[in-house]
């Protein structure tokens, strides 16, 4: 089938990272960290530019574990937008994306983080697409205002 | 034409899906109620897991007009992620999307509700994509907690 | 190559518009005012339903050169949901979103703009898409409410 390239990505593909990402963010928000850290490759890295990073599938996982319980009981949920992917030259695929998030608190309270943009790369592997390598950078002056905010606060 | 799957739906059949949730969600949130209802397949199901639901397009339309009005004059809109489709045994699509509502009221404020998370059986009829079923659960400890927010609760 | 049609639009020329947004709005955001402009043709229409529009791109850059500074060190950014589009008579392509903003203050504190719906035109030059016309419409009883907001008002 001859592709309809859009910019340097077809609409397939497109649509393949729309159903990657929609399975991969759910994961972590319902809290099914192995699941999550599954969806990355085995050496990859996830941080905050500017901040700190780590490196590898087992501390991304002790990553979550140690910080996402700071939610307690309320649900932590991702709105991505302005998704724009690029072939990168090693044959990767360059995704960088706006988001916002939600913490929707057991009384119904919601509120919102800073907004951030992500930057990924992702690997086609035989399991399918996996994310290589995620940084996260906050609408903000510095990573460290966001790591100030602490979670849920209004 | 061949199709290039996305896990077991093609990239045609997501954006198909796109367009139909595009044109039935502003419907319902500039209170089409009829055109809304439209939507659905006349012997649907529309309801809020482990509270209550409605049966039929009829029952639908009327639950819709008895409720919506609370709103008063604001405007509620809706904000999909992550939507995730398969193919059912009994040929229906299943879709599966984490939803956000905001209340813009009269005077520019803008409230949110809490997010959920919205389950649709969708099958394809001969006046098109239609709603089979939508059930509803937001994320809370029980539904109830959403129904005793009210509208436009800050 | 045959296209599956979605309503009048092919999956392909929808995954090219989400591309082609998923670059313009940034522009704006990021203030890159410039590069921004360019993503509309020359004799462009941008303005907002009842209330004022301008004509041309030299106005469009010069009205965002005057009005984002409004928002000071605060990050301006565009959560566009049900996309619709529609071939229209002279080749253009119309298309009708509704809108969120969010502001992100230096602080990290999130305020919400009014909801709006946003109908371009967007049509193909040699150069790739381009917005030929912008209309908002904020979910108001008129566009003056929102001008009289101020910006990351609470």
């Amino acid at each position: 089938m001859s592709q309809t390239m859009v910019g340097a990505v077809s609409a397939e593909l497109m649509a393949e990272l729309e159903t990657f990402y929609a399975h991969q963010m759910p994961l972590m928000e319902e809290q099914l960290f192995e699941a999550f850290a599954e969806t990355f490759v085995e050496d990859c890295v996830f941080g905050y530019e500017g901040a700190w990073s780590v490196q590898g599938r087992t501390a991304l996982l002790e990553g979550m574990r140690a910080n996402i319980p700071r939610y307690g009981g309320a649900t932590l949920r991702h709105w991505f937008q302005n998704r724009r992917a690029e072939l990168l030259e090693d044959g990767a695929i360059g995704v960088t994306v706006t988001s916002l998030a939600t913490i929707t608190q057991p009384d119904g309270r919601v509120t919102l983080e800073p907004t951030c943009v992500v930057r990924d790369e992702i690997v086609r592997t035989a399991e399918g697409l996996r994310t290589r390598s995620r940084m996260i950078k906050h609408d903000l002056p510095n990573e460290g205002i966001y790591f100030g905010l602490g979670a849920g606060h209004e």
